[in-house]
């Protein structure tokens, strides 16, 4: 059915369907599980040494014939690390966070690497445009992990009319419903963040994924805010602990300091009190630990029996 | 085409489009014009004097005889007079904010009112459900003036699947991209504030609606987080000198004075730099002003193509 989309054609993929790439979470498994499933699987490179992403690399390419992707943080001090082995390794689709792409794309495009860049507002999706992106990713808001301020219904339209690239929405998606409304919003494609978090595949301790099935709407704060960098995660210990100090004015190397590892402290210990279990607003959504596959089928259907029951309007 | 919706059968209109009730901004004139275009207006009680909001009564009787609404903020200290005077004149239709609705709904349910309270969490929409409220509607955190912290995106879904009421979605809805969105979400309806605020029958100031036109995705701010009372307004002075006081730590009588009269301001003398110009993130979406009926029209006919676009697929 997506045969004319054109994101599933500019990856080469069965559906528009991108999985975040999310630091510490997306690895090869989790990744590989998503492009057999028929989306675009993504590994985080994140702060990862270049000998173990080289690894994930080695590893994703025995796990799934299909097209995969590599997301780079361009702040990233192995960001350099990164592009070299995106190069090496001729990986299909690079996705970037965090800055301006433009080394990525000088590097990569002559290789025909696809590069879609994350932005938060119109003005980043212009300038990415400009700079030769194939596709922009516009998160809204409602994501977890480092977020933007507009949200994923007013960002995805403003977006898709500042650029004629394709659009594929982020942030708040985790069921057919927010897939068919970021397509009647503009977009061409989904990229689904926390819902993959509790995919089978996905390596994260158990506790971060059972924390996101039991949350509700509220379940998430967005600290760091007065740092310049927002993260939204789920509320707990260390969150009202980060939200404390904060109103307190401390200084953000103090704040920095209280932030440092705590995402692995969720992702590899399972610490539910003081990691950082990073969700979008959408964990009230998530029911279910499920295979990756599982989690797109479902998407899939939902969206098409929604789009049949809105033409029947 | 809405004939079954449940929206327009329960509020007796043609289409499934409120106007939100924005104090100070929606007044008889606006709310008639909004009716007479097919959609539901609404005057905002706020804390008007009775006299001044049974003269708005009178009037917009006088302007329309299709059904209109009224809005009652159950915090303001004449809420109280608003339910009576809501009582006194039948006005068919009272959606409330801030609060719970239980008295507005024990007084004027007997009278065949219909009572549709704004909630920005499941567990609001549950309470108000179980009270016996008619429709609920849904409005996320990218809306003007007072807001909660969920995004529509997140927001509609969750209280779709909690209550068995219509759904009626609020928050960054502009146009008919939003609108199909917001369908696909499982809303029956949707209410629009910020592209009224720009209608020709609206009556701020010309300075008010020029600066919703010329605004963009990044315009708007939330004030107020520390106070417990975020609110939404477009950047300017009067945000910034509140945002400067707030970060300082000031007690909150003092942010409250200085954030008191400025709505007035803004709406009446058209003071855009110190003024309170509240308005929701789809600001950067509306580009014109037109009149109400010609806004509606273009909201329906805009959600129309995308659904049958959409249904190609």
């Amino acid at each position: 059915m997506f045969e004319n989309n054109p994101v599933t054609k500019l990856l080469k993929i069965k559906y528009p369907i991108i999985q975040g790439g999310m630091a510490w979470v997306a690895d090869a498994e989790l990744a590989a599980a998503v492009s057999n499933g028929g989306g675009l699987g993504v590994i985080a490179a994140a702060s990862m040494p270049p000998e173990a992403l080289e690894k994930e690399l080695l590893k994703i390419k025995r796990l799934t014939d299909k097209p995969f992707g590599l997301n780079i943080m361009l702040m990233s001090p192995t960001a350099g690390d990164a592009l070299d082995l995106a190069a090496k390794y001729r990986v299909p689709v690079v996705t970037t966070g965090a800055g301006l792409p433009g080394k990525v794309l000088e590097r990569l495009k002559p290789l025909g690497t696809t590069v879609m860049p994350v932005v938060a507002s119109v003005s980043h999706a212009e300038r990415i445009a400009k700079q030769g992106a194939d596709a922009v990713i516009a998160e809204g808001t409602e994501a977890g992990g480092h977020i933007g301020e507009i949200t994923t219904m007013n960002l995805v339209p403003q977006i898709a009319d500042a650029v004629s690239i394709p659009v594929i929405a982020a942030g708040g998606i985790a069921d057919g419903r927010g897939a068919a409304a970021a397509f009647a919003l503009g977009a061409k494609g989904v990229q689904v963040g926390t819902r993959f978090v509790c995919a089978d595949e996905c390596t994260v301790h158990i506790n971060y994924k059972e924390k996101i099935i039991s949350s509700n709407d509220r379940a998430t704060v967005v600290t760091g805010r007065s740092l310049g960098h927002p993260v939204r995660a789920l509320k707990n210990k260390f969150t009202k602990q980060f939200e404390r100090l904060e109103s307190s004015g401390a200084p953000a190397a103090e704040l920095e300091a209280l932030g440092s590892g705590k995402l692995r402290l969720a992702v590899v210990e399972g610490d539910t009190e003081m990691g950082s279990l990073m969700a979008g607003q959408s964990a009230g959504l998530v029911n279910a630990v499920e295979p990756a596959a599982v989690i797109i089928e479902s998407i899939i259907s939902q969206m098409n029996n929604i789009l049949s029951e809105m033409a029947r309007l």
